[in-house]
Order: C-alpha cells, then structure tokens, then sequence
C-alpha cells in the first residue's frame, strides 16, 4: 500500500459503475492536470480546456497514437476546489460497452493516468479537506448499505451526524482544557482547586457512551442477520421463504432484470439486512449429494443469528423435531408451528408460535418475535438514536477518549497533579481528534480505505 | 408495447448503469418538464430550474412526501433540443447503493415519471430527429458490442456511416426521379426515349449490393462464432485453453475484479467474438454425473462454429480419436497435433496442425487457420469495408431497394410504360428512406426499439 501517498499529485482514473453491458457507464478522473491531459485525448480539446467548472461538454474520445475514435463521451468538467476530490477532475459519462471501457481506460492509462485504488478518490478529498474522516468511511457505508435504514444512516454521517456530534464535544473538552492551561500557566497563584466543570464532563462522557453503544446497531444495520428456516420435508419451509419474500417490500422490484436467489433471499426486517436461508432449497440443489446437503444445511443452522424451526401442525412433533430442536436448544431459535388453517390441525403447544405460512396468519407476530431474537437480544436497535457509529475504527477512538476522560475523573478524585491531569485531557482530545482524521496517521488511512471499491 | 406511443410527451426514468454496489449509479429521466419535475424532490428546487443546460447542480434527493432525505446527488441538467433524447432531460449521478438506487426510483415512479421501456430514451432521440434509425441502432449495437472492433463498427454507425451512404444513393436516385417526373409532366411532347443515367443506376446498385454483403460480417462480429476444444483427456485442452486466454490481448484485464469462467471463454479472434469451451471444463464440474458431461460436450461440439479437435501426439490416433473424428467430419474442424514439444512425440500425419500448447509454438497458425475456417469460409472478414450493416431490418430494406432497381433496370429493358418504371423507382426510394427511418411504421419502431436494453 505503500504508493498510495507516493504521488499525491498525479492523474488517476477508474471505472466508478459496476462493469458491465449497460446503457451508460461512468468513468472518473482527479488530479492536477486531469482536464488538460483528457483534453489531448479528444477530438476538440479546447472544448475542454476552456470548459468551466460543473460544465458538461459532449465529444469524442480518441487514441492519440492512432487517431482512432474510441468512442462519444460526455464529458463532466469539475474544477478544483469545487468537485468531490478537490482537485481538477473529470467524469467521462461513455456507452456502457465492455470493450468500449476497456479500450477507454487502457488509452487513459498510457497516456498520464494510473488506475485509482481503491477509494483513493475520497482519500483524496479528506486529504484536501473536503470532508473529514467520519464523512469519508460514511461514502463506503452508504454504497454498501443493504436496507433503506442503512442507506439512511450512512447518508447521516455523510452530512456530518457524527462529525457535528464529535466536533460539539471536542470544542467543550477545550473550554475545559483552556480553564486548566491558565492554572499551568499561572503556577505560583495559589487557588486550592480548580474549578471543574463536573457537569460539562459528564455530559461529554455520556453523550460518547451514546454514541459508542450505538456500535452494535450501526454494525447490525450495516452486516445483517442470517436466519436459517429449518424444519422436516413438508414443514412448510419454502411456503414460509415465499411469504418472507411477498411481505417484504423493502426488496428491490421496481428495477427490470433483479433475479433471486431461491436459497439465500435477501430481506429487511425492520429495516435491518436479513440473509434468509431456506435449507430445503439447499437440499434440493444438492440432491443428488444427500450428505453434502445435510452438511450444508447443518453449517448454515451453525452460523445464523437465528433458527426458525417449523413443525408440521397437522403431523405434530416427530421423533426427529425432537432430535433437532435438542440439538440446536443452545442457539436462538423461534419454534413455530405451522398450518394452523389446516383441517386437522393439532393444538399449537406451550413455547410454538402459531402460523399459517399460506394465508399469512401469524406472520407479523413472527416478524416481531425475529426482530427481538435476532435484533434487540444483541442490545441493538433504532429506537432514540440519531447518530449511529458503524466503524470499528471510530468505536476505538471512542473507547480510548471515554478511558483518558475516566483516567481524568479518577485523578481529580486522587487529586493528582495539575499537569498530569493535563495530559488526560490531552490523551481525551488527541483520541477524539482521531475520529474526525485532525490526528491522523498514514497506515491508519491506509487500512481505512483500501477496503473501498474501486472508483470511490 | 401499445403504451410506448401513448403518452409522447411524459416524463420517463430508469437507472442506466448495471445494477450492483458500486461508487456511482446514473439515473436517467427526459421529457417536458423533467427538470421542474425533478425540482420539487430537491432541498433546493430553484438551482435546478434555475440551472442552464449543460451544467451540474450538487444537491440532496428528498422525498416529498416525508421530506426524509434520500440520497446525495449531482444532477446533470440538458435543455431541449440540446440533450440527448432532445427533451428537457435531467441524470442523476448518485451513489452506487442497492436500496438507494431502489428508493430514489420508487420515488421518481410516484412523483411524475414512469419507468422508461427498454430503448425509449433513443426512440425518443428519434422522434426528436437527433438521429436516423441506423444511429439508432447502432446506440444498442454499441453497447452490446464484444470486441473492439465491433465496438469500432459500431461507433462508425453511430457516427453515420450507414446513414450517409443511404443519403448519397437516396440523392441520386431522387435525381433520376426528377428526370422522369418531367417526362410524366409532359406527356404529349413526344420523345423517343428518357436519357436514363444507366452508370448511376449501376454505382447505387453496386454500393447498395457491397452494404448488404457486409450484414454477414456485420452480423459475425456482433454475434461471435463458437469454438469448441475437443479430445481426449491428456491431449492437453486445457493447456490450449489457457494459451489462447494468455494470448488474447483485447480481453478485459485492466479492470479489478473481472472474473474468468474456465468452462467459457469470450476471446477475440482478429476482432471477432469467440466463445471457447473447453469441454474438459465441462467434464470436471460434472464428475458425479459423468454422462451428463458427456451429453453437454457433445451438445458444445454440435452447436459450435468451429471444433478444435485435440490428439496427444506422443499418443498417435486412437481408436476413440478416429470414431470422434468420423462423428464429427461433416462440421467446420481443425485437427491439433500436439505436444509437439515433447519427447518422443510421433511425427505430425497429413490434414493435421503441428501445436505446442506449452511453448505455444503453432499457435499462430492455429489462429489463423481458426479465422479462415470460423470467418472467413462464411463469406465474412473486414477487409475493404468501411460501413458494415448488423441490422437485420436494415438488411431486408436494401433487399426491398434492390428488388424494386432489378424491376426498374428489367422494366426499362422490356420498354415498359414510363408511369410503371416511375412506380419502381418510387419503390426503392421508399425502402432506403426506410432504412434512415424518413418513412416509417410504428410496429417496425416497437419491434427495434424493444430489444434495448432499459436506460438507452
């Protein structure tokens, strides 16, 4: 990783939409020079060199060697320090051919551009103070979103949820630090105490505590659970998928093409992103392979957060359920009890859910009883939160701050040293300013944003 | 298709990008009052109308009806005529996330837009007169291109190739038009004969025949041939599967992530699509079921362009290669000897390629014993073309004008009635104006344009 701060200035480029046949694909450039250098490669480069900013100029891409036309671009013109880097940049919005894209980035690259790392884009714009560091990791959360919710949040901390929040906090820290600094400053004066704001230091330590605590709903939103429906042939299970997949209409369908997945369903429960695996239809695809299927389906009833057993209703517990639901007694189970429309149906016993995976009877109190499982069991969830943190990195820096703040209360207890208080307050602030990328160290950006997609 | 000339002049939208997490997405929207439209579902309404065409306006995407915001955006703002689709028209370049994507166009389909039908962007190009139908065309050709060169092909339509060679001939014929018209209006002076231009009725029929003979071209470098590697195991497929992936420079490599199938390969062949399967790959992934791995090669080798068929030269011919060979004689297919790098290799019988799939010695003979054999043999190759047609629409109208100038040429030569022979000439000028789309039906619009892909 070590060239990503070699050449802070040069021109990069990549593909910023998925690769693929399409209507339009978009390809970014940034870097000192980048207007110019694309200029030489179309056919009319004065159009984009007198371009101004937020412009869109159409034309042709060229290869310069051969003259060839590669293809018609619009061009998006940015001038620096108004565009996402900072820095002069370029959108070319092309055909989305595949060998048209290829083409285009290969002449791009031997003609004064490199291909961008990943997320070398938004590294850029922190580094030119387009946005701080809580804003930057909140790109890569808001692209890999899965629900609505996670999308919602991570747009939060684009604009500064946790930015604003952290920055409040830091600026009463250095009232607090100021009112010591004149006691250091001053140490022949003889006052027996100084006085602590207690109030203002409690605030800033439950306000953090807040924002540390919301770590696990930020992490669920952003991960997900992986429930896992179980049951024996005819329990219902692929009644019940279905009927996760009709209700949920947080699912993507307005878009043309979508394909799903029969085994493993993507869903939102609550807002929260839901892996839902359907182990029947593990079985199935393997079955010409039963023990690799029974392999499988045990493995997925392994890692889920939570298992949702269904017994046939009209058959009652068999020997198996029995065996099964011993089994997996350790884990989060919901036990359910299905067909209960069925002619015949026997009475739903003590600790089953009752439900109708056909005509849906049953199914909202299910969808209550997983999100509690799967969702609040994990001191997670939305209520009274604005700001949710879904960075381990930030969930560090936070933990260190709260652990300098504690070290300070302690001390004033003991009532140590002025100047060693100092340099908790010192420790609180420097960890604080960590979060938002004022403090920063290089390997800490490097292990940030190489987990960046390509074109970010 | 009724609904696609129902509502001309309604806003429509559809995401223009492949469909996945990625840094940017692009949705698309054009028609009268897109950007008014549009306005009311920013924070800030007036810097989009406000905004002249051509230019970027940051802003956030709300929902009207909650006021939540939705997503961060630059909005691309173009005013008719000067757009694509020559309709006020607005793209949204917004970040690459599944649920964000899905949002922002639910909230667009219940704000005013309805999603765009497959091609309608260009249709609506059409209509607008920004492009004849063979720019049209060559808009999706474009973007479903497989190689360079066909991307290149493409381009040259897109640009106007095809159109301006119809227009040249259109222009020409007109004239003969004219000269008959005249006979027609003066019907009572007696002239023995009209001076027919017979040299400029021979250079449109000839142009007009060389357009046609490039649709199986056409045709061949859109579509691709298949190629299927064939033999016994050992004879070395694999190796030679892997050499023509090595050797294939116009493959995707630049770009990070691109994932190889090793069942299938897409290759270029001089700049003709090639799928290569290597049956071997289809034997392994099918182990369990060995006789399924059979059917499916022998349903590769029937169904392929060209058979690669592959003998262990230090093996000789076996039995099973002569019955292999025999089942398989009547197909396009070369014959490999390989592993003629190897030690005790037996020397390479008549009718048969000398390779070495491990030091690639051969190889270039083998490609062009491959292009002569896939492409060529079909009457097809780039040789002395500089507009190539890959419509199949556009191939019937040039056989429609063709057919109405042999009546007219035969006409003239029976010394058929002058009114006959004006009716002839009108027949092909109709069938050329077809092709550039001045005359037109609107089954022949819906049945082009609903092969597009959504967003085009």
């Amino acid at each position: 990783m070590e060239t990503r701060f070699v050449y802070p200035d040069d021109c990069i480029a990549a593909l910023a939409t998925p690769f693929g046949e399409s209507a339009l694909a978009v390809i970014r450039t940034s870097g000192a020079g980048s207007i110019e250098s694309l200029a030489k490669l179309t056919e009319n480069p004065e159009s984009l060199e007198k371009a101004g900013g937020n412009t869109m100029v159409f034309g042709y891409l060229k290869d310069p060697d051969t003259s060839e036309q590669i293809d018609q671009v619009m061009f998006g013109i940015f001038r620096a320090p108004k565009s996402y880097t900072g820095e002069d940049s370029v959108e070319m919005y092309c055909h989305g051919s595949i060998p048209g894209i290829d083409r285009i980035l290969q002449t791009l690259f031997s003609h004064g551009f490199r291909q961008a790392q990943g997320g070398e884009f938004t590294l850029r714009a922190f580094l030119n103070g387009k946005m701080d560091l809580t804003q930057a990791e909140a790109v890569h959360e808001l692209v890999t979103a899965r629900t609505r919710t996670a999308q919602h949040l991570a747009l939060g901390r684009l604009k500064g949820s946790i930015y604003h929040q952290i920055d409040g906090y830091k600026k009463l820290l250095i009232r607090v630090q100021a009112g010591v600094s004149i006691q250091l400053d001053y140490p022949d004066d003889e006052v027996e105490e100084i006085p602590w704001d207690f109030e203002v230091l409690d605030r800033i330590q439950k306000g953090l505590e807040t924002l540390l605590a919301s770590y696990s709903t930020g992490r669920l939103f952003q991960e997900g659970v992986v429930v896992a429906l179980a049951g024996r042939t005819n329990a219902g299970k692929s009644s019940l998928f279905n009927l996760f997949l009709k209700e949920d209409r947080s699912i993507v369908s307005a878009i043309p093409g979508t394909t799903r997945d029969y085994i493993e369903a993507p869903l939102s429960l609550k807002g929260v992103p839901v892996k839902l695996y359907d182990t029947a239809g593990l079985r199935v695809i393997e079955e010409s392979i039963e023990q690799e299927g029974i392999r499988r389906t045990t493995q997925v009833m392994g890692r889920s957060d939570c298992i949702l057993y269904l017994v046939d209703g009209t058959q009652g517990l068999t020997p198996e359920d029995e065996e099964q639901l011993a089994t997996w007694e350790q884990r989060p189970l919901i036990r359910v009890w299905n067909k209960i429309d069925a002619e015949g149906v026997l009475r739903t016993p003590a600790g089953f859910l009752p439900l109708s995976a056909t005509t849906g009877e049953g199914f909202s109190s299910l969808e209550d009883r997983l999100y509690t499982e799967a969702v609040k069991s994990r001191g997670a969830g939305l209520e009274g939160t604005d700001a949710v943190i879904d960075s381990a990195r930030q969930k560090r820096c936070l933990e260190d701050t709260l652990g300098a703040l504690a070290d300070l209360q302690q001390g004033i207890a003991q009532r140590m040293p002025l100047d060693a208080l100092a340099l908790d307050l010192q420790r609180a602030l420097g960890a604080l300013g960590e979060i938002t990328g004022e403090v920063t160290r290089e390997d800490i950006l490097d292990a940030m944003f190489s987990g960046f997609c390509v074109g970010k």
